[in-house]
């Protein structure tokens, strides 16, 4: 299948010069849905895996579609001010300015094998936050999926120590 | 399974007064998840879904795992300026203030089959926004499902012409 075919491109969004890659399109086709979650889940298909942690609030989509076929916990991983327990938090530079993501505590046990989700792969620094977030508090990480791969932002050399998996690439704006 | 015994409550969150009902730690048990799943399910196992609709950010959880299930389309509502093509938007009016609430305008499509979800039914507020967004585009909303009612929020009044059904009841704060 084609599934660059089903992502649909918006120029200028969020900001001008960017193309938006939208995969609302995608998930609103069952075909194409069924056969991305497929695709994921074969590239860790011989590995044991406790939790998906999927990245707020794209990753949650097939994040927990994963979790639920690997019969593994599904953690969320948030914006500040979301989560109401016990957290571990991060911050990270942007382009322009800083973002924070947050975790319960209680998420992830040490030793737990953990296999992160998010739908986009750009300059990696979400990612990384991500991966440090889990490492903090104990987690084994086993591969980071992505459905959507932006090459041209060389973030896979953020996370070169990793397994990073992608399904689609663009290797520039256009 | 006591599903109630796997939801957390955090008080005074998100502030003075309110009893947060946390689905964190029932997420990240992978039996708890499984259970919640089936069940929701099974809700909705005679009838035909061609799209379910998943209100951000918890409600694209199980919303997508229930149409990955269904072999339906997945759709997802979201908070104004996340989603990048044509559009329908709706405010409705919160406790002090008011909110809003996006969808693509090529989501649904006239007669399309539609179960919602989302992980709450407090004061039906926002269910009740989705449902005439939906029903704007011509959608037919077949069933309405959260994981948790409050039911002493009286939600279901404002959503009384829907199919509505919930798996965890409480009946006061506490």
């Amino acid at each position: 299948m084609d599934l660059k075919s089903h992502i649909r491109n918006i120029k200028d969004f969020p900001k001008p010069g960017v193309m938006f890659r939208d995969i609302t399109t995608l998930i609103k086709d069952p075909e194409a849905f069924n056969y991305t979650s497929d695709l994921l889940l074969s590239f860790v298909a011989d590995k044991k895996i406790d939790k998906v942690v999927g990245v707020e609030s794209r990753g949650f989509i097939f994040g927990a579609v994963l979790a639920h076929k690997l019969n593994a916990g599904f953690i969320p991983v948030r914006k500040p001010g979301k989560l109401p327990a016990e957290k571990v938090s991060i911050s990270y530079s942007l382009e322009y300015g800083e973002d924070k993501l947050e975790m319960h505590k209680d998420a992830i046990q040490p030793g737990d094998k953990v296999l992160i989700h998010d739908d986009l792969l750009a300059t990696g620094g979400t990612m990384d936050a991500v991966c440090k977030l889990i490492e903090k508090l104990g987690g084994e990480i086993v591969q980071l999926s992505f459905i959507i791969e932006l090459s041209f932002l060389h973030g896979r050399d953020k996370l070169e120590k990793y397994d990073v998996r992608s399904i689609v690439n663009y290797v520039d704006e256009n």
